[in-house]
């Protein structure tokens, strides 16, 4: 293969098929390379104007009359719609809460409703938030957490899952993309073991949502739960989502009840009864301003259709390790995700002694923003709607002249960055 | 006392100190009168620009930087501008979830904390999400629920609250001023019998906070939530606060382990380690456009004062009720809140049949906002910085003249309004 370069990058952008898309996104300067969507997707320009509308025409003018005239079932139309990008049916989906809340939630549903079965089986390459939840639903509930150390930081084996999920488990509770290496799980596999001894799989798909095609019916997984404000586009914080199959839902409760999960909120009845369906895992009143702005961002990943999505961000996660090792490797660099696409998410991770350093120069210095994630990670993320070949051929070779400058060394140790 | 007529308001309203800030709040009709600020508080002129601020400048341009130039602290920091208003310290209260979220975690972390005691006490003037969440809370930890019975709708006495809140008593939780009549609990006199047998308080602020003086740290008081959509005008559904008296914060520790509330987040272990103070109560990834605009609303009250603030709020429901004993009374329409200024929060609740038509047509047609709450409640709120005594002139002439011509006939036993 011939060297990379730039007019290499640019023929790629000109025969992406989703190349329009980067239009229907804010892009305030134009020099900076935002590799960093697998933290916080960038604002479409449609969730600036659902913002202003819902502060200013809606809570400014509606008032109180909004709740009747959208804002009530706003959780349950975008769910929806997130739903068809999971391989949910309508009804299955909801929006609500943070992610660790919604993973509380459903995981004490889930061990509530098998009393008998002792344990929780989980692995090192989920995110540590899920970990900290399970880690306090399990001794709330008297359970023993297992959780698989990975090898390399990369897998679990099969043979591992296999001889943790027996007879006596109640929960397997996996990330689908491990946020530090972009693993992928195979959904489909994991969900057929947990299945085959009769627990309950609980997936969190934070890091696919938005990137990777998921097949939630199709697999027979029984509840998920995921965050918005990645590859969705949502805003910082955005309300999360949760999936609960449909005929599991009116045997599982939450453990938080709360009027918005009451079969008639309006009645103020002094007991509670759960809605029937979806509803029932709602909590409390929903951030609205907030829950407005995910709406545009996942209409854009609808109309691009995520196996298009998915295409384009092999692609490029492809074409950024090519980058890697030739640029970056021979300079002791290392790949710190899976070398195989069907494994991978939509992000690569790249390990070095002077990651911390490096991330902060390139942030600081070179107008690339990357992320730092412990111990020696520096995450480069595609977000296929925004992200162009350009942007990724650049990002590398400004890296390479961090590496040859050595100019990360004013940067060592410093304070890591948030998120 | 002479007949109320319009030149009265207006020359109460000219001698109001506070009636400058009305043009801090967005007043998109001058000619609809506002009374439901106690459900949903109006619009502050800085909310709005802060929104389009964090929406446009924050999110669109500084992207994933924003997290470390503001927004991870900022929880934190609106918590601290609440706990002012609260009675509270710095580092007593914390923006976080929703108040049903926030209920659940506290009165955990309290039962966790009384392992050996049975009982939870509340009573049926609080609000029906805290009732279910207690619901819940109690069959999770096994413990006895007692909710103590009003005899008029209006107060629970005395006695029953001594005579329940016994040595087994393990939590007590009550809404500070209740939804429907807006019966004011003596915050004090109920945490001192709940200290006199062990007992932690819970109490929730939602309908008081930012209308009412309250005094937690004064009063020893334990544990306290509150929503910040009401009186302190955060936005619809804007994220609740909670209130952990510093003293009691390393002893008690959150159901939810969510990555927010660990020592070190952004190191990634795999194992909780809860962090020190208020931090700990927190889950998830907060919703940032939600969060960012309540700072606006606490900002008014703070530099209005809260005492300022209860005294226009008294001389308003006073004036209110001054109304309604020549005009209404006459006519059929019951007094369902507490006559007592003392024992009233800021909103008045009148009492009719047709209640529920009379919401409506005052809405549809007589460009008045009150609402209604089962069976036969429709609700009139003072927001003492938006309501002019003329709106509440207005707005009982209006309420006059729908019964005088029986205007409420077509809307009877229409769907009720949501929240």
């Amino acid at each position: 293969m011939s060297r990379a370069s730039r007019e290499q990058a640019l023929d790629l952008d000109r025969r992406d098929p989703l190349a329009g898309f980067r239009s229907a996104f804010v892009f305030d300067d134009p020099d900076l390379i935002y590799l960093d969507g697998n933290s916080l997707g960038r604002l479409p320009k449609g969730s600036a104007a659902r913002v202003r509308q819902v502060a200013e025409a809606e809570w400014g003018a509606r008032l109180v009359r909004g709740w009747n005239e959208g804002w009530y079932d706003l959780a349950l139309a975008v769910g929806e719609k997130i739903g068809r990008l999971v391989g949910a049916e309508a009804g299955e989906v909801v929006v609500s809460d943070s992610t660790s809340v919604n993973l509380f939630k459903l995981a004490a549903a889930a061990l509530a409703a098998h009393p008998n079965r002792r344990r929780v089986v989980s692995d090192d390459l989920n995110f540590p938030s899920d970990l900290y939840v399970l880690q306090g639903v399990s001794r709330l509930f008297g359970k023993e957490l297992v959780v698989l150390r990975s090898e390399d930081g990369l897998t679990v084996s099969d043979e591992a899952f296999a001889k943790a999920i027996r007879d006596d488990c109640a929960l397997v509770s996996l990330s689908h993309v491990s946020f530090r290496s972009g693993f992928l799980h195979d959904l489909g596999r994991i969900t057929r073991l947990a299945h085959e001894v009769g627990a309950l799989v609980l997936w969190d798909l934070s890091h696919s949502a938005g990137a990777v095609p998921i097949r939630l019916g199709e697999a027979g997984a029984d509840l998920a739960v995921g965050c918005t404000y990645k590859y969705l586009h949502g805003g910082p914080g955005a309300p999360a989502f949760l999936y609960v199959r449909r005929d599991l839902q009116d045997g599982l409760g939450s453990p938080i009840q709360g009027w918005f999960g009451q079969e008639s909120p309006f009645s103020f009845d002094l007991s509670f009864r759960p809605a029937a369906g979806i509803r029932r895992f709602l909590v409390g009143t929903p951030p609205v301003l907030s829950l407005s702005a995910i709406e545009a961002g996942v209409d854009l990943v609808l109309e691009a259709g995520i196996e298009r999505v998915r295409e384009k961000s092999v692609a490029q996660t492809e074409y950024l390790i090519g980058l890697w090792e030739e640029r970056l490797a021979p300079k002791g660099v290392r790949l710190n995700s899976p070398r195989e696409p069907l494994r991978r998410g939509s992000h690569v991770s790249l390990g070095h002694p002077e990651a911390l350093g490096i991330d902060r120069v390139l942030i600081e210095r070179m107008k690339v923003i990357p992320d730092f994630r412990a111990p020696d990670n520096i995450r480069l993320g595609v977000s296929p709607l925004c992200t162009s070949f350009l942007d990724l051929f650049e990002a590398l070779e400004r890296f390479e002249k961090v590496l040859d400058e050595e100019l990360w060394r004013p940067y060592a140790r410093q304070t890591a960055a948030v998120t």
